[in-house]
């Protein structure tokens, strides 16, 4: 099933009191260097330091009482992780989250904190698809897919909801992996330009519209923004990607610190990589924008002090 | 005249589309850590970094139209400067900033950067009283006070106003130094208990309180709070302080760095020294709001690197 602006909007209603509305920000010097009307949506201030809590809320909300009753699991690089335990804690069912052991520190400890029983595995040698299957079928638990849910993938396009209440934007810049923000994102916002944006050297989605197929990402590549590598797009995601998606931007790891510096010393927000890469496409990305209304999604907020640090000198 | 609440909502009518609405900030891991609902009024998300920008909108707005044209001038440590020049910049009349030599570099830079003309001082030597005065009266300017002014002063509580538009605290944490927005926080709040927030070192408002006369600071005292470090409380601002404040609070560099690494991690938010301290009061000043409903202003987030470093390890 491909969902639609009304499962969106059913969405909606569903995480109303539970995700938070989260404010769209703007600020005098990045409309100076655009030339444009830019709006920051600060998805960075969501419950959980991240958008993915919409997706996770939908989807758990959706389950029928019995089936939820048994618990939910997941697997996750990391924000994911923390809204499928964030949303569990509210709906007090338990958690199991299958996590890489090289993810963020900061997202493993708090995945834990919020009550959730942590499944590490190799992200390079090892399938987290094989591991949650089989820990979900061993236990009678129900998957949260991180994107390739219609429920997640609606629950995702929320915050578009959010902007459209506010502005019609003529382009919206938005972070893509698996593609449930981005694609939730074009739902919401059916009369927006959507330019998608991913990490340099991780480009799969460039080459999945080049090619109308969906195509993978070497394993163990690496890259800052470490919630935007996802293996390959989703089969939903790309359905409507396929339609919606008018540009891709690739952002390196260089420029996603100089937005990320960006934020810090203009717009005051803390932005993980992977939520400041649609400033950093919308800055460095050579898109004119001038006289345009643009809504940049600044998608998360979970950033490793290490990290943070690097990004400050840049 | 000391102003009413009924002088904010007119600043809150006046400066209406020039500053802006700034959010109320939730968050789980505050709430459970101090056992309140606390809300927290982002006013580092404020046009120009800080809540300054809402006193001299309204000062420099009610200025007549043919003394307003002539130029306005202001001494401040920085963020009222930065404030003073935006404002000036949307009116399109010149504006003239006396700073100190020794405030931060991102302050001096923003302020010439908005187009305003900075004159500097040295902080221990020289009265920027008596510069601004001379250059004041030599150029036909209007002054536009930091904090001892009505309009300024009416114009910093309007963001009270926006809190009380949405809930209904019992108690609110406002930094207070010159006491505009502490006092303006108290005129736009009646209901709340007020706990004020200066820095360790600098506690001239404790004495101010505890003798009934207006204390001075010794000059020279250093806090890494830059924008609470005025030589002493104004006289309009004393005679609703006397009234209103419960309880002041002084809080550590320590603790302000703390906080503002609190805020790197939890809330997303970047502030600065200044705008962290009543936080830091908040998370660890010793008072008891359990089962309260708490309001802390985050005054602003014009920080330095190098002072977002120090936070990032404390």
């Amino acid at each position: 099933m491909i969902p639609t602006i009304e499962d969106v909007k059913a969405a909606a209603k569903r995480i109303e009191g539970i995700a938070v509305k989260t404010p769209l920000i703007r600020n005098d010097v990045l409309d100076e260097v655009t030339g444009a009307k830019v709006w920051v949506k600060a998805e960075n201030l969501q419950r959980g330091g991240a958008f993915k809590m919409r997706g996770a809320t939908n989807a758990i909300a959706a389950l029928s009482p019995e089936v939820r009753a048994k618990g939910v699991i997941a697997f996750s690089s990391g924000n994911h992780a923390i809204a499928v335990a964030t949303a569990s804690k509210l709906f007090a069912i338990a958690a199991t989250i299958v996590m890489p052991a090289d993810a963020p520190k900061i997202k493993l400890d708090t995945t834990r904190s919020l009550g959730a029983k942590v499944v590490t595995y190799d992200r390079v040698g090892e399938s987290r698809e094989e591991i949650g299957a089989r820990l979900a079928a061993d236990g009678g638990l129900a998957l949260i897919k991180p994107f390739d849910d219609p429920f997640v993938l609606a629950g995702q396009g929320t915050a578009g909801l959010e902007i459209a209440a506010l502005i019609s934007p003529d382009v919206v810049f938005v972070p893509a992996s698996g593609g449930g923000l981005s694609t939730g994102t074009a739902l919401s916002l059916p009369d927006a330009r959507v330019f998608a944006v991913e990490p340099e050297g991780h480009a799969d989605i460039q080459r999945t519209l080049e090619t109308g197929v969906i195509q993978r990402n070497e394993p163990g590549i690496r890259s800052i923004c470490d919630g935007l590598l996802t293996e390959q797009m989703g089969e939903i995601p790309f359905a409507i990607a396929r339609e919606r998606f008018e540009r891709v931007f690739a952002v390196s790891n260089e420029a996603v610190l100089r937005a990320m510096k960006f934020a810090f010393q203009r717009l005051k927000l803390v932005l993980e990589p992977s939520g400041a890469a649609s400033l950093a496409a919308l800055l460095e990305g050579g898109a004119d924008v001038r006289g345009q209304t643009v809504a940049i999604i600044a998608s998360g907020g979970n950033v490793d002090v290490e990290t943070f640090e690097r990004a400050l000198a840049a």
